[in-house]
C-alpha cells in the first residue's frame, strides 16, 4: 500500500507564491544590509553539540534538535548507561552534532575561528534557517529563518544610530510605514534600580516592569513589592509607570529622574546621542520611541535594547529586535569584543505585509506567455519564438502536448498566465502571432516586435 | 577555560566572497528556471523518517542523518531493545525525523500531498541544502546545495528538448562555453541488450559499458563476458565501443545497429526528435552529444538520460545530470505520472568558474565608499551624506570611531573599499567632499553630485 504523504509537525511547505513573497522580503532586507556595508556569511546547519549546548539555558538545551551519530552509535556506550537509562549521558554519547538554534552562537564561533581573516569592526549579515523543538502553535514553527545583522569590535554609539536607520530603511523599502522603534538601555534600567537603592533587585524589577502593558500599573507594583522593593522606592521612580510624549519629552523626564545615578546618566547620554543624530535627518517612515519597560535579553544586553512594533493597525507585536552586547565571543576565547546586532522577524513581517496588502502584485508573477501547441510544425515555430522571448527576459512556455484547445487554455488560466499565443499555419506563413490577452479577453495578430512590446509592457521582467 | 571553536567535519563556513559567488551562480540558474516557466517551492529540512528511509537503498539509509526525538526519547523503548542493543529497532524508536538526503523524494511527497492545488504538467524548481553522512573528502561535503528543476505529468518529448535548452541557457548566462550535454536513452540501452539477445543482462551490460572511459574497450568486454554475454553477441553491437562523430553521425550508426529492435527504434525516434528540434535553432555555447556509455540512474530513469561535462580544459567530470522517469510519485500513491528532471552541481560549477576565472569582478564588491571619522561634527555631516548615497543605491559606511587616520585607512584598504571620503570643517563649510580613489591614489574635492557620479561610475550598483 502506498505511504500517506505527510510532513513532520511544526514544519511547512512553501508554494511558489509563498517563496516569492518570502524572497521579496529577504531580498529587500539583504539589499539594505549591503547598502549599510554588512557582508554575508553562511555557517553549517549543524554545529558540534559542544558549541551549542549550555548557551541558551536549560530550556534552550531541551529545545535543540540533536542529530544521532552515524554508524554503530551504541559502540562506545557502556552497559550501565543503557541499563540505568541515563538520558543525559546517553545523549552526549550517541549525538555529537545538533541543528543550530539561532544565528548568534554560530556567528560567535565563526568570528573566533576566523579572527585572523576578518577586519574589525566586523560587520556581517546572515539569513539562514534555525530549528527549535518548541511546541508548534499558530505562527510558531520548528524551522524558521532568522535575518541578523551584527557589528563586532566597536563601542561607537554610531552603531546604535546605524541600526536605527537600518530598521527604518528596510521598513521604508517594504513600504511599511508607521513602525515604532522602541529603544531602551540597560543603563537606564540599572539607573532606576540605583535611584531606588535596589540594585540587587534589577532582575525582578525589570521582569515585572516588562509586564506593564499586559497587567497594568497596580499589579506590576504589587509584584515589585512582593520582591522586596519598598513603596517609598517605587515612588522615587513613579513617572516611569505612566510615561507619554515623544522621544525628547520622555528623555527629559528620565534625565530628571536619574540625576542622582551615575550609570543612569551614562544611559541618558547614550539616548541623547542617538536623539541628536537622528534629529539631523529624520527617519523616513518609522518613529523612534523610548520604552523603559523594554527588558528583552537583559542577561545578555549591556547597553541599547531595541524592539520593533508593527504599525498600530495590525495586531502583531514585535517584528524585530536587538541590542548592544559586550562579550559575545568570550565563550570561544576572544574577550572584550563589544558589538551590537539586530534581527528581523521574517514570518511576522510576512503576516503584516499580507494583512496590509503591501506585497507588490508583480512579486508572484511567473510565466508571462504560453504558446498553444497545435502539433509538431507549429511547436517548432513556437519554440524558436520562445527562445527569442526568453533571451529578452520574458518568461515563456510551450504547452507540451497538442492537447485539446480547452485543456490548454484551462492550464493557462489556472496558472494565471496573462498572454496566450496561437500560431498556426497562417501565422507561420506570415511570420505573425495571434496574441490573446487573458484578462481582457481580446486578441490581435502581431509581429514579433509588437508582441514583445505588448507582453513586456505588462510584466515585471521587461 | 574557553572552548576551542570548531566545525563538525564535512561542513563549511562561507565567507562573504564565497557567499557572493555562490549566489551569483544560484541567481543565474534561478533566473533561467523562471524564464523557462518553472516555479520555486521549498520543503522542510527534515522529513518524517518513513518518508525518506527505504528510498535510496541500504547505503542511502545508512547515510541519512537521523534526528533524535525530543524529551524522554527512551520512554517507549523496551528494556529488551536496549539490552540486546538492537540498533535498527532502537533507531526507529528514538528517531522519527531525518534530514533530507536529496530534493527528489521531498518533491514527490510535495506533489502527492498538494496534488489538488497543482496544475499539471507541473513545473517546479527547488534550490535548498541536503545532507549526507558520506565520508568527507576533497569536494565532497556533508551539507551541500542541490539545484533541481522537474516537470511532472507530461510524456511530451518537448520536455527533453526544453531541458537541453535550459542547460545551454544557464551555462551561456554563466559565460561557460564548451560544455558537453551528453544524451543517452534507456531505450537505446535496452535495444542494444535486445540486439544481443541478452535483455536479462541489461544491468551488468550497462554497468560495464559505463566504465569504457576509465578501463578501456578490452577490459569492458571481458567484464561483459564474465557476466555471460557471448563474444558473438558483443560483435553485434561492436560499433558502440568506438563511436565518434557528431550527434547525427552517431544517431545514424545506432539506427543501423538497432534496426532489429522495437524498443531500440523507439529510443532512436526520441533522439531524432531532440536532434531535429535543436537543429532548428542551434545551442548557444554547449554541444549536444550522444554517449551510449551513459547509464546513470538506470534503476530509475525510463527514457532520456542526461549528463553534463565541464569544458575539456577543466578536469572536473560531471557538473549536472538528469533524466526521464515514469513513477516518481507512485510510492506516495499517485501513479502514472511521467516526468523529467535535471540538476545542477553547484559546488563543481563553482570550481569550474573559479578555474576559468569566469566570476565577474563586480560579484564580490561590497562597500563602495567609506567616510573617515574626524569627530562628532564631521561624523554628523558624513552620516547625512551616507544616507543620501545609500538612497541612490551606493553601499556606504562611516568608520565608527574617530580613530587615527592610519587605522581608518588601513581598514578601508583591507576591506577593498574603492573610495574614501575625507570631510573636515573646510569641506563642511563649502558643502564639498574630498574623495580619495584608493586604487589610483589621487584625490579631488567634489560636490555631492560629482562625488556620486565618480563613485557610481565604478560600482555595480549604479
Amino acid at each position: 500500500m502506498a505511504q500517506k504523504p505527510a510532513r513532520p509537525k511544526g514544519t511547512r511547505d512553501f508554494s511558489h507564491e509563498e517563496v516569492a513573497k518570502r524572497n521579496y522580503i529577504m531580498e529587500t532586507i539583504k539589499r539594505q544590509f549591503e547598502l549599510f556595508g554588512f557582508q554575508p556569511i553562511e555557517t553549517p546547519s549543524f554545529e558540534k553539540s559542544s558549541t551549542l549546548l549550555g548557551k541558551y539555558g536549560e530550556e534552550g538545551d531541551r529545545l535543540i534538535f540533536k542529530i544521532l551519530n552515524n554508524g554503530d552509535y551504541l559502540k562506545k556506550v557502556p552497559d550501565e548507561t543503557l541499563d540505568q537509562r541515563e538520558l543525559h549521558d546517553l545523549t552526549a554519547k550517541i549525538s555529537g552534532k545538533a541543528l543550530r538554534y539561532d544565528l548568534t552562537v554560530p556567528f560567535a564561533r565563526y568570528v573566533v575561528q576566523h579572527q585572523n581573516e576578518l577586519n574589525f569592526p566586523y560587520k556581517r549579515y546572515q539569513i539562514q534557517p534555525v530549528w527549535r523543538a518548541d511546541r508548534p502553535q499558530k505562527g510558531r514553527y520548528r524551522e524558521f529563518f532568522q535575518c541578523d545583522a551584527d557589528v563586532i569590535g566597536s563601542r561607537s554609539l554610531w552603531q546604535e544610530v546605524e541600526f536605527v536607520r537600518l530598521y527604518d530603511a528596510v521598513f521604508s523599502a517594504l513600504h511599511l510605514d508607521g513602525v515604532t522603534l522602541n529603544l531602551n538601555n540597560r543603563k537606564i534600567l540599572a539607573g532606576l534600580a540605583d535611584v531606588m537603592e535596589a540594585s540587587d533587585k534589577l532582575v525582578p524589577f525589570t521582569v515585572a516592569l516588562d509586564k506593564l502593558d499586559k497587567i497594568g500599573e497596580e499589579r506590576v507594583k504589587t509584584e515589585m513589592q512582593e520582591h522586596g522593593i519598598s513603596e517609598d522606592a517605587l515612588n522615587r521612580v513613579d513617572p516611569i509607570f505612566s510615561m507619554t510624549g515623544d522621544f525628547k519629552t520622555k528623555l527629559d523626564q528620565l534625565r530628571d529622574l536619574l540625576s542622582g545615578s551615575e550609570i543612569g546618566q551614562a544611559g541618558i547620554e547614550e539616548l541623547e546621542f542617538i536623539r541628536a543624530s537622528i534629529s539631523q535627518l529624520p527617519l523616513q517612515g518609522s518613529t523612534l520611541n523610548i520604552d523603559v519597560t523594554l527588558a528583552r535579553g537583559l542577561d545578555y544586553y549591556t547597553g541599547a535594547i531595541l524592539e520593533v512594533s508593527a504599525p498600530e493597525n495590525v495586531d502583531m507585536g514585535s517584528i524585530g529586535g536587538g541590542g548592544r552586547y559586550d562579550d559575545l565571543t568570550g565563550i570561544f576565547g576572544l574577550k572584550h569584543m563589544s558589538g551590537m546586532g539586530i534581527s528581523f522577524g521574517l514570518d511576522r513581517i510576512y503576516l503584516v505585509l499580507e494583512a496590509l496588502d503591501l506585497f507588490p502584485a508583480t512579486v508572484t508573477e511567473s510565466t508571462q506567455v504560453m504558446f498553444v501547441n497545435f502539433g509538431e510544425t507549429e511547436a517548432f515555430y513556437a519554440m524558436k519564438t520562445l527562445m527569442r522571448l526568453r533571451k529578452h527576459g520574458i518568461s515563456a512556455e510551450l504547452y507540451p502536448d497538442a492537447a485539446k484547445m480547452k485543456k490548454q487554455m484551462d492550464y493557462a488560466n489556472k496558472r494565471d498566465i496573462p498572454f496566450v499565443v496561437l500560431a498556426g499555419s497562417k501565422e507561420i506563413r506570415e511570420q505573425k502571432f495571434t496574441v490573446k490577452d487573458m484578462k481582457r479577453g481580446d486578441q490581435s495578430v502581431l509581429s514579433f516586435g509588437a508582441m514583445f512590446d505588448r507582453i513586456s509592457s505588462k510584466g515585471k521582467k521587461s
